[in-house]
Parts: C-alpha cells; structure tokens; sequence
C-alpha cells in the first residue's frame, strides 16, 4: 500500500537552522529539499557562509527573516537557543575541518544536530563527539543518505532473515570523475576545499565517498571492518590528497572485501554499487538504478526486486512512497533520512512515539568508526602492511 | 552548473489550494510533494472529499487552518476568492468527471488552476474549457509530468536541432500491470472510479496513461496525430472499459507510429517508453530508468545521454538539479512542472520575468487535443477503420 | 549438466550440398559455419550462382571437389540423385523468387530440402510445396532460426506449463536499420534483391523479418493469427516495397498483439524482442542478449532465466552447449536448427531414433502459414481493413 | 563489411590431434567446435584420456580412424610424428599438471601446439616451455580466449590510439558461482582436479579465471604488473586452494588496479568484466553482453560501441563474422583464436602469407608472465606485503 497524504504532519512542524549552503555550494540545497520533502521541518535561521556578507545576500532566497541570518555559527547557537521560538535542530553542511566546532557548539547549546558526513577530520574529535551526544542527549543524525533508500534497506532485511547464509564476499565501489583533471585550479569551490587538507582532512575520496561505501554496506550486513589493506594514489599532479583509493577488507566474521573510491574514474559520473555474497545467494545495488536490486541464488537463480512491488519487507515498504515504475531519486532518499531523524527529535521533543521503523539512520558512532576506518587505510598506504580497523563503541 | 539554493524563493510564496486528495488517494500526495519541492507554494486550504468529514478528518495531516477546510469546492472557490489572503492557484486531483466543473468554477473566480489530467471526459467540456481560459486569462497547467524530466527536454532540443533529421516513426508504450486482475472488486479507490464509465468517462487506459505518452511524444516532436486505428479490450470479466489499447498512428508530417498502453500486463509496472526514429538517427527513453536516454545515428554510433553531463541543452538542464549519477525521480519532474507554473503564475499576479525555459509546461490546448484523440480511437475501435484525429487549436 | 564431446557424430555425417552463397552473399557462410558446427554435415557439392562463372570460381573456397561445382541447380540435382555418394541434403539460399521451384526440384529429386525462409513468394506455391513435401515424404526444413535458443525454447516450455496462465497479449517487433537510406542503389546485393519485387516477392520487410518475429511468437505460444489490420510505408523515397510496417494482430483464443518490423529504424541494428503477457505473468526475450529471458509475475516479482544455469527445462537444455555466463550467438542458435534437421534425416535415412526433442524445427506447413499472414496485410494495408489471416493445416 | 565465404579455405585443412577430453570433459568440446568452425582443421588423432579403454570408447564420437585413438600421449606423439599424413598440430586441453611433459613432447617431435591456459603449474616449467619453443621453432598458442572477441580487440586499438589518454586504473574481475558449495565431493570431474594440488597446481581461482582477466587486460592495455598485494580465501570447508582471490595491482607506467578472481560467488555465473580509465575516458566490457563495449569520454560523454557497426577498427573488424545484432559467443571467440593460430601455422609449414591481423593470439611468453603472476601473489598472501611480479621476456 503506498504511503498517502494521511500521515503528514499531525505534529508540528520542526524549526531548523543551517550552517554553509552559501553561494556556489551544492550540498546545502539537496538537505533543504529534503527537508521540506514531508514537510516536517521549516527553516528559520541560518548562517550560510564565513563570510557575513554572503550571508545577507542569500538569505532571502532561503525565505527567512533577515534577523535570523546570523553572521556567525556561534552566533546563530547563541542567540537561537534563548529565543523561544528558536531552532530545535541544525543543519551542518561545511567544510569537514568545521564539522567538529559547530556541532560541539549546537549539541552544547542543545540543539540537535544533522551533519553531511564525515563526521570530523580526526579521531580525537570523532571520539569527542560521540561523547558530547552522549552526554548532552541530544539526537545526532549523520546524512549517509543511500541507507534512505528503499533497495538498500530491502537488502538490509533479507540478509538479516538469512536470504544469503553467511557472508563471504563484499565488493564496494564508488567510482566518481570530477575530479579527474585538476578543476579545483578553475575555482570550483566544491573541489576547492576537498582536495585542501586544511579543509577537507587527511583524506580526500575516502572520506567523501569511500566512508558512503563502507557505511552502507555495514548498515545493510551489519558486519564490520576489522583490518585493511590500501593503496592511496593522486594520479592528478599537484594534488596532495589521494583521489583514487584501492584497499583490501577484513571483516569481524571472516568475510572478505574490496572498496575502489576514485575520483578520477572518466564516464562513471558517481556510480556507487555495493555486493555482498554469501553462501548461498548475492545482493547487487547501483545507485545509477537505485530502484532496482538483484538478488540471485545459486544455480542461475536470478530475481529482480523493484521497488513499489509486493515484495517488500516492512522497513523498505516504510522508505517507498510511489509505486513501482516511478523512480525516486536522490531526493526521496535523502528526505527518508530527514524524515527517520524528524520522528527522532519529535520524540524526544514532543514525547510524539515515533515508528520502530524510523530508527536506523546513521548516528554519531558510526560517523567514529568511519573516521577510524581512514586513519587505518592512511597507515596501511604508508607502510604496505595489514592495520587494524577496529574501533569498539 | 549545479542549479545552487541561490535562485529560491526571491519571489512570493504562491498560496495554494487543493481539491481532492482525500483519504486513499494517491496523487494527491504526489502534488503537494512537487508543490514543495522548489518552495515557491504553500498549502494553505482544501476540499479534500466530496465527503466533508472526510475533509475535516484529513486537513491537519496537511496542515491547514481548520477554517479553511471547505466542505465542497463551490464553497472553496467562493470564500477564498473573497479572502485578501486567498488562494492564488488550485490542484485539481479528483475523478475525471468532476475536471469540467471544477476548473469552471476556479477559472472564474479568478484562481489559476494545475489539473491533473485528462482535461475532460468529453470533447465538448474540452473545449468549453479552452474558451474558458481563454476568456478569464487565467494560467492553466496540466501535470503531464513526465514533460518534465531533464532527459525528455533534452530529447525535444535535440530533434529541433536536427539530429534525426526528419521523423518517419514513433513507438509509444505505457504497460502498467495493476489492473492486471480485478481489484475494483477489492475496493481499491483508485481502481474503482478508474473503471466506472460515470466517473473516467468514455475510456480507461487511454485516457489515464495513453494521453501521457501521446502528449510526451508530441512535446518531443512537434508533430501531431492526424489518423488513428485502434484495436481495445477489455481482458478482464466484467470490467466494461478498455483496459488495453492497441493503436495505430499517422502524423501530420507522414511519420508512422503504434500506442500500446496497457493495464493488464504483469511484469511492467508502469514502464513507459518513447522511441523516436528519424531518417538519420533514433531517441530511446524509459521512464525506468528517467535519467538517461540513448540516442544513435546510423552505422552502430550508440550514444548514452545522462542527465547531469556536459551534453545538456539549456531546456534540460533547466530542468537538471543534481549531478550526473545521482538519480533524479518522478517527484523531481513533477515538480519541475510545478516550477515551471510558478513561474508562469509569478509573471502574471506580480509581474515578475519568468525565465523563457518555463514555458514548456502543458496548457489547456495540449489538454483538448489528447481527448480528441481518445474520442477518435473510441470510433476507430466501433468501426475497423482509420479515424481522424485531427484538432486544430 | 553440459553436453559434453560424447554424443557427437556416433552417425553418418551427412552429404550437403548448396544453393546460392555466392561471392557478396552473406547467409550462406552463415548455414555453413551452422552445418558444421555438431560435425553432423559435410558440403560436397553446390550450385552457388546462377552464374556458372561465379560458382567456378568461389568452389574452391568451400573445399568441395570441381565436378561438384554446377551450373545450375537443375544440374546438380539431377546429377547428384544419380550418384552413389550424392548429396542426401540441399541448402538453399538463394533469393525468394527462386525458392519454390529449387525446393520442388531437390524434393522430386528424392533430396532433404533446408530452405532460407521465407518459403515462396506467393500463397499459391507455398501451397504447392506442402502438397510436394507431402507426397515425396522428404524432410523439409526452414530456417526460422531464432527457435534454436535456448531461451527461446525455455519460453515455449514454460508457457506450455501454464506460468503465465491464458495469454493475453503478443508485442512483436523487429527493427533493422540497414535499409534506412537508398542503399540498392549502391549495388549491395542483399539490398539489391531484397527491395526489387521480381526477386523479393510482394513484401519486404514483412518478408523478411516479420515472418521470424510471427513464427517465434507462434512457436513460443502455440497461438495463431486469425485477424490483421497492417499499415505498411515505404520511407525511402523511390522504393517500390515496404520498409516499414505496423501490423494490429488478433489470435485465436482472444489474445491480441502488435508487430512491427522495420528496416528503416536507425540505431536499432537487429533488434528483434518478443514480449508475452498473460493472465499471471509475462516473458521477455531479446536478441541483442540472446542468453537471457525476463519473466514476471504480477505484483513485482521479476525474475531472470540466464541460459546455463539449473532452472533450464529439457527442451531448452537440449538447445544449450556452454555453462551460465558464457555467451552462445547466432552461430550456435542456427546450428541447433541444423542439428534438429540432421537428426530428422538421420532418422528418416539410416533408421537412427532422434531424440524426442530435436522435433521442434520449422517445418513446410509454418513457411505456408507465414505467406498467408503476408498476404492478409497486403491485404488489409490496401484496404484499410481488419482481414483473416487464417489457414489450416 | 561482412566476412563472406569467398575467403575459407583456399588453403590446406590442418591435421590436428587432442590431448585430453575425454568423458565428461567439457573444454575439450568448445576447442573442438572453435577448431571446426572456420573450416581450417580436421581432428584426426586423439588420446583422449589417461584411460586407454575411455579414449577407445570416446574416440568414434570424435569421428577419427580406430587406428589413431592412443593409449597415451607419448604413443600418439611418437606415431603420428611419423606418418606422412601425420598430425601437424595438437590441441591440450588436459589438467595443468600433463600441460608441461606433453607441451614439451609434442613440440620436439615437431608439433605445433595449441594450449588450454594457464601454461604451466610453476615457473621453472613455464620459462623452460619458452625455451623449448624457442629453440624448437614451432607454433605455441595459448587460449585466453577472451582476446577473440571483436570488442575486446576494438578496445586495444582504441586505447593503442590514446583516446583514453594514459591510462589510471585497471579494475578485474572474474567472478563464478560453480565452487560455492563442496561440488568435488560429488565427483563433478573438472571440479576434482581444480580443486586438487596436485592436478591444478598451487593456485585455483587465480589460475583458472584470473589469469584471463590479468593476460586480457594486459592484450588490451599493453601493460606489465610489476606488483601485487593478495588476499587469498578459501572460503568453502576442506578446500586447500583458494576459491577466492583478491589483488591489488600497480603496472609499469604507475596505474594501479585491483583483480577479483572468484568461484564462489552465487549469482555470478561467469561474470568476467574488465574496465579501463585513462586520463580522458575509460572501457568497459564485460563477457556476460560480449558484443558491446562502453566507453565514455570525461563529462558524462557515452559511447557504445556495438560489434558489427562502421566503427569497428581493423583488427576488431577481423575477428567479426555477424552484422549487427546478431549476437557472437563463446565458440565465435574461440575460434577466432583458432584462426589466428591457423594462419600462423599455414604460414609456418606452408608459406602462405598470413594476414598481419592474425599475429596477436597468445603465446608461450604471455603464458609464463602469468605463471610469474600466480607466484607472486602466492608469496604476498604468505608474508601480506607487497611483492614483484615482474618477468621480462
């Protein structure tokens, strides 16, 4: 059955803030239109840019009031945490090396927060902030949007339910190409500050599309990565971060793997597949298709799950809002994220019982072990030698 | 270039009504989605039912003011026409047979009207219809959504350009599979008023989905059908409209062409597809997979378009909102339509410059000429022979 | 389990000769890579221009002994009859005109007849050649090839076994683009005879390639066309038979369909796809990846029979040499064709039993009903008219 | 153009002998077919099993002279060497540890040979088997069969060309699903003696599936391995070699890749893929759909090259037999490699001048780069470094 208008907004509408989505930046605008997709959050302040001035002169197409562009982070957590019609939840989408002061300053302003992975560009920091949440209790959504769609959540459940026996094999890719002659020398303030250490961390494609990968297959298998093998590579001269990563996975029940992120793939736009086989059967999702997921058996025994059929498992059902042959995208996913966190701060705001299905979008833990996951890849480049990828939180 | 946040909501948030949308519907929920979407409407009042307990049970979920819940349209048109904060546009989401009288009545109370389609049940409301809008100079947009994928734009840019040369066939398919049994006996509102003649009018599958391709495939071509040959049936018992169409087409510039659309073939979903081939080349798109479409020349020359790519006319990348890779679904193309009405609605109450790239979206004309159509196939169907379809608007 | 070495050539190999395949041509090399590929046939002799010059000269290139390269066919089957170790078989290859009177010649001859469809060029001669078959007893193949793979067979099997209940519905079609400009006019001999009437007969594209989408439908679903209402164009200026044409079909239990076939479809190479829905399922087939098939059941439940693998019934299996994964092509299809006739021969020669399953070839009753289906869109395209194209055998 | 009959068999039909496939043998059958397949070579000696009685009892199935079924290899090397209608070349197709004594037999008693990969089951054999052809002069050919394909030869002009720019990233994998579960236990015989040490060697996977992956990369790429870090599992219980192998790679000119070579992967079939970046663009091909190769240009430009069409470069266009459309497989690859081999021999004992597109099958050297490969890989997984594969020859 789909979903219909009935559900919406009984509750009230949550007020949220955000932090970047300036002029130029792109990321800013896909969470505001998955915000508003189910119409659970308004946004009501902002500061958009380091710079105050931009600021002021893109407020107005986020349709806020003008005494709500703050010119500053601290500012804004300032001055909307004494307001009483002040912000409940904040949108972060800067730069990585921001990522640690702002949330810390929300999160202690108690505002929730919901932050563009990664998490931070440390593990001292990652590891602060899982204790900041900890301790504040406020609720903490990380956007590892691809866990939003209705597929991956599908093959979520039926390896759960045993459809593949144990796991053997998972090969992850996240192959993208714009980074593949050296753009950020034009000004494209996207490529700009990720291929800046100062800005984006030790890491480079690892962290903005690799940490994607390995999160989504631990949110679909549940296993984790115990040791890694990788070979880091800047194929574009000039550039100091590695834009092609290659490394060998360990997983804690003995499975095996492979992740490829590369930022320097011609032809593969942002062509993000994952595969896990078992024993008995295999799961292959592509983002390019991300309605679709084959599964297959043993013996040429192949099936086609397509989103919006019949044989969807609850959690999948509860991420499907049309029916089959009516694509969603980007959009839809990323706003069953918005949508999952939404039903976690109404509950702990309002005391609104949240569905059991809205809690599995990523938190500030997995945002840590993914922080841990580079540090061992970083390592592992640097001395050809199998590191430990572990991280127990 | 990415489409940034820069470019929202510098202009007034257009108040919105909707006509029904009750409980069990569907496309309702799709509407106010695409209406959402960009930020440029605002749900503020409904006559969600026929039924108004129905209305007042449902109108929190969208979050009106209980006021402004009427219990029938009439009333809906009156009070808020009257209203200095009233509603500037009304979506139309009701059975076929109430399209007619409802766009009547908000036409000439001054409200602009987005329609779902068909226009009408009938040719002679059709046309009432286009006089009507004529006359009060209101904007009228109807959702033949699919116009607003970024691929389809791409394809209409493309063969104005030349690159098939001159069109010599068209095959247009829309299988869906959800009629496939006979589910009306089950209850399944939509199902129900979609087979009752006093509700969809004279035609089913023609009406509901074969208007979607015809239209798409004459927004992409400019050509129109002059003569049509049409073979249906009903292959479920006891259902008394068509739920298969088999038609043959001629177009005004001598090209060739077949309909298929179909609500009884299991296995399609609702697979949509328009293939367009020229003296020099062929264009091949799926509503499956929305974000490409294949283009070939002659002599094995295959190309791929892919939304986001380098490769997209301005019309299409008017249309393009994410990067290459990130898949774009049915509520992004709805809602471009939305966009694109905005605009349209913009320019008119407020006089602000729409861009030329809105003004694709489809009007009451392009409504009339697809129920002449179905009006042409019905006699087609009762006489074996080649019936004109021809409506010169 | 895979065919193995084991059960080849335990019989006599039989004596081939050919009909036509001379310099330029294109088919013939493709029988003869068939004929060879189970080791079943040898060439021994052949008559492969109506130009003695030609067939002289392109003998030694099909390694047959000089005295066996004739003048004429006339020739070589009266001389071959007359010899001890004369060829038992005939390929024939030649343009459509030629058919009937080669096959009667070879057949009074006492000579197996494996003929190129389609089988004559008018109704009249394709009746005649039953009666011939008939009386002589010989064994009479025709090369609908596309019925010897193995997914194709799959198909038959498990419709015969009711997965997709009452059929309901029949998409054919069959786009080439070769034949898109003016190319006779260049000299290629395989466009040359096909577009000129007194070689071709009345039909083209209907000829040539709508005959194989028909027959497979036809050998799939066990179903016949009782009506037709065709449009058939000539795109290319200046050509006097069809290079296009949509054909509405109505079969015998009800079920309806489409044809088109073309070869004036730029981008679509050889596209032939054959798509069956009925009352709880549907199949899918393509030639472009022969090796696999689509199948659906209603509600979303899709399925994908790769040929290979373990879900292979007997009759596809038969038809299968390679394990899952490892493409088999037109070569292998075409000689399962030929494999299936030998064992016919074989049987009707020397006594061996054929396996059950080598039965299924198409035989001189299949080409009559396919000139009949021709002649009614003739038919129906002159008169604009729903027409019979029925005829029992 | 299409390859018409005109150009077989002007010259003499090679006497070919086998080694190996005998019953239940499934590659002895597709070498078989491939060396029938253009009509160059007539099996007319065997010993086809280390079982005198199996070789006797097969032998009339392989349709050769009693006489010239032997009891072993060295018998049937020894005899034929001395007829004057003697075998001029043999086919091995046996498990890898005969590969080496029976090479090496044939070859000094002046046999050319054709080899089923890999070469040999270590390294010393494999560099003395270069030596041996060396000093001998004969005709070595290898089966990598891949290297037949014509889109697999189009990619290694088109890369030759640079429209990749130089190339980035390589990335392998040959996945399969048959040794997912202990089928060796069951007696399936090619499954007894992969998995067998003594029989396979000291490598499965690798061996068997990822050498082709390896050597074809490197007939496209022109590219050397000089390192390589490997994760080598055997993830099925009791199994001594591995059935799974993951590789990270680096080449001579800086590129890094990685190789998945796996057989128990459920749901793979044999899904040997193979994808190239460059600078500028990338290849994609992958066997499951052979006649396609993708190739995108940076900035979402999308090709198709589809074998058959204008595009195809010369060498490509050699190893192609159908139009468009018409699907090649396995057996059409194969034997263009047995072509190939056929000029090379025709030109070797007859003087008849090959054509220069014949020249690229594999031989000896490739064969012992490989054996080089597996070492290293073997001695990574023991120390977990990275290790040398490099082997000039």
């Amino acid at each position: 059955m789909i979903k219909g208008s009935k559900i919406e907004n009984a509750a009230p509408i949550i007020r949220l803030g955000m932090v970047g989505g300036g002029p130029g930046a792109f990321i800013g605008a896909v969470h505001m239109t998955a915000a508003r997709l189910d119409n659970r959050y308004q946004l009501v302040a902002g500061s958009f840019s380091s710079d105050p001035e931009k600021t002021r002169e893109i407020a107005p197409s986020y349709n806020i009031e003008k005494e709500r562009a703050y010119s500053s982070y601290q500012e804004m957590a300032e001055k909307e945490s004494q307001r009483e019609d002040g912000i409940e939840a904040v949108t972060v989408v800067t730069p990585n090396n921001l990522h640690y002061p702002i949330c810390k300053t929300f999160l202690e302003a108690g505002i929730d927060v919901i932050l563009d992975k990664p998490l931070t560009t440390n593990l001292k920091d990652a590891l602060d902030l899982v204790g900041i949440v900890k301790k504040t209790g406020r609720i903490f959504g990380l956007t590892h949007e691809y866990t939003g769609f209705s597929a991956v959540r599908q093959a979520r459940e039926m390896i759960a339910k045993g459809v593949l026996g144990e796991v053997r094999i998972i090969q992850l890719e996240y192959p993208q190409e714009w980074l593949s002659t050296k753009i950020e020398d034009d000004g494209l303030k996207q490529a700009v500050w990720r291929t800046d250490p100062a800005k984006s961390g030790p890491a480079a494609a690892l962290a903005d599309i690799g940490t994607h990968a390995v999160h989504t297959a631990r949110y679909i298998t549940g296993l984790e990565v115990t040791e890694v093998n990788a070979d880091l590579t800047s194929f574009v001269n000039g550039r100091s971060l590695e834009d092609n990563a290659h490394v060998l996975l360990r997983y804690n029940n003995g499975a095996r793997g492979m992740l490829w992120a590369s930022q320097c793939a011609p032809g593969t736009e942002n062509d993000f597949r994952i595969r896990i086989f078992g024993e008995k059967g295999s799961i292959d999702w592509q983002l390019r298709w991300p309605n679709e997921m084959r599964y297959s058996m043993l013996g040429g025994n192949h099936h086609l799950f397509s989103r919006g059929g019949s044989a969807m498992e609850p959690l999948s059902a509860f991420a499907n809002k049309l029916p089959g042959g009516h694509a969603e995208g980007l959009h839809d996913a990323f706003g069953i994220i918005y949508r999952d966190i939404a039903d976690a701060i109404l509950e702990k705001r309002y005391g609104i019982i949240a569905n059991p299905l809205s809690t599995t979008y990523p938190k500030v833990e997995e945002g840590a072990k993914m922080i841990k996951f580079i540090d061992a890849c970083l390592e592992s480049n640097r001395t050809g030698n199998w590191v430990s990828a572990e991280l127990g939180l």
